[in-house]
């Protein structure tokens, strides 16, 4: 079975819990460690029963792990490899699950000791709750996870990672940390920081009071609040160390933006029936590859009597 | 029981579809006649068995009915009314489910003879599926129909439609077509216009390829594809006839992303962490409205085996 004796996962949110519960479902660890300095998130991974040891004290739960992941917001890593270096046993394998992969290979590698193998990973992967709870074992299902190792990285160390996340249900891709940013920030970071922006737009305007834009919010606008609702430190961070991409892409979809106003302004109706027409091909790629599911509005439910407002907060 | 004796629909995609669907499941129509310019759309529409009547001649269709429902996009509206103008029954009720109303207050309300009623009306209802089988009659429960009509409509012709309305599950608002043009601007057509713009964007890249846009999507590009996969020739019309209200608040989201755009550049964390924030509040609201599932993800399935390619397709 692929996996490690001993696995510490540092930082139990969503993805930390999920990796959790993913790894004892697929059986791919023999203790799991569970770590997290919020004293308040150990003591509901032991009451969920997630990890087989938990503890607020990071030099300590890294002790004789063969594989520790760091599922922290990407600009607490430095501090984080700092503080574990000097306790991490020989040989072991250190990976994390970043949104950015330049800054995590600058700010974490110098911080390992010899011996130690550090293969940077990132799970594309997630929804837009936070912490233990939120958490589920099927999370990376179909999902790809990109491995960005750097130059003369020892393969078996490679291996054993791809295998530990193919064992939970991902798919494995290797690419340089580069071109991850370069990536991520048209498919992810891009996409969330015009959620962000859209929303911010909406709950500033004067004419348009809050109530109505919650109201008529099923015209579209829905849809950008659930990324907008991901959480803010760890989004903060993506789009303070993955600033060169992101604004390289913003630009073009500035540029594109400014295109399709201009459509709008003279009254080109061919131009925008076309680019409307050529985006729909996009989505039925990413539904046949098994990225999003075939059906109507996400299959969000229809019709049934809508919840109390005390569960719906 | 609310309703009309002969419901004539006039365009049978997704929400003409719905609507008669919903009417004969509400029973609020004693006959409902479809009308759709397309054969092939009429011949589906009798296999689907959800009208009584079914005919391509809009004039015919409309006789006798004592209510008519345009559903074709904005600007076929002028023509269409030009054509069963005077067809319509004395006293009849004409309404629309245009996503832009004072464009179709415009163009619909010189054809039609003294003694009609015109109420029109914009269910914010909808999903990125299009044609008389992506149908369904819950499609309107808990979403919001928002009635627009000129000064001096007949006040019974008004409490007509909006019991029509109400039978279909919805809930009723009734605004100026100036104020709904601006509402819908923010909560509809400028997030579908961002959302067929980045998906324009990523289709552009030269740096990352297609399949990396589709492998990776689930970063949060996916979510944008679904509303750019919507109907082009109703988002072109959308476009062409709201053009200032869209460029009012285009302005806006662009303003407010140059802003978000330097704080990246400066490295200003607070600022992006307070907006990142902010927007959750207006999520939570929306799911305590009724107006969006409570569950994560939108309610996506997650770790269940991908469809057949075929049927993905």
């Amino acid at each position: 079975m692929p996996g490690f004796d001993r696995l510490a996962i540092i930082g139990m949110g969503l993805i930390g819990s999920s990796i959790a519960r993913a790894a004892r479902k697929a059986g791919c660890a023999g203790t799991i460690v569970a770590i997290d300095r919020d004293r308040g998130v150990i003591e509901r991974v032991v009451e969920l029963g997630i990890a087989d040891t938990a503890t607020t004290d990071a030099a300590q739960g890294v002790r004789d792990a063969d594989c520790v992941i760091l599922c922290v917001p990407v600009m607490a890593n430095a501090a984080l490899a700092a503080l574990i270096g000097p306790h991490l046993a020989a040989g072991a394998l250190v990976s994390d699950v970043g949104s950015v992969k330049g800054a995590v290979v600058r700010d974490v590698a110098p911080h390992l000791p010899e011996g130690v193998h550090f293969v940077p990973a990132h799970p594309v992967a997630g929804t837009e709750h936070s912490g233990p709870d939120a958490g589920f074992a099927e999370l990376f299902v179909r999902r790809w996870s990109i491995l960005t190792p750097p130059e003369g990285t020892d393969p078996a160390a490679i291996a054993r990672i791809r295998r530990f996340w193919e064992a939970l249900g991902a798919n494995v891709e290797i690419m340089t940390p580069d071109h991850h940013d370069l990536v991520l920030a048209i498919t992810s970071h891009v996409p969330h920081l015009i959620a962000y922006n859209i929303v911010g737009t909406a709950a500033d305007m004067e004419r348009v009071t809050q109530s109505e834009v919650i109201k008529f919010s099923a015209g579209g606008f829905r849809d950008f609040t659930r990324i907008a609702a991901s959480d803010p430190t760890m989004w903060r961070d993506v789009f303070l160390t993955n600033r060169e991409a992101v604004l390289e892409m913003l630009g073009r979809f500035n540029e594109d933006l400014l295109a399709l106003q201009r459509m709008i302004r003279w009254g080109d109706g061919d131009g925008l029936h076309a680019l409307f027409t050529r985006t729909r091909a996009i989505r039925r790629g990413i539904i046949a590859s098994g990225q999003e599911t075939a059906a109507p509005d996400f299959g969000r439910p229809h019709g049934a009597l809508p919840p109390p407002p005390d569960e719906a907060q």
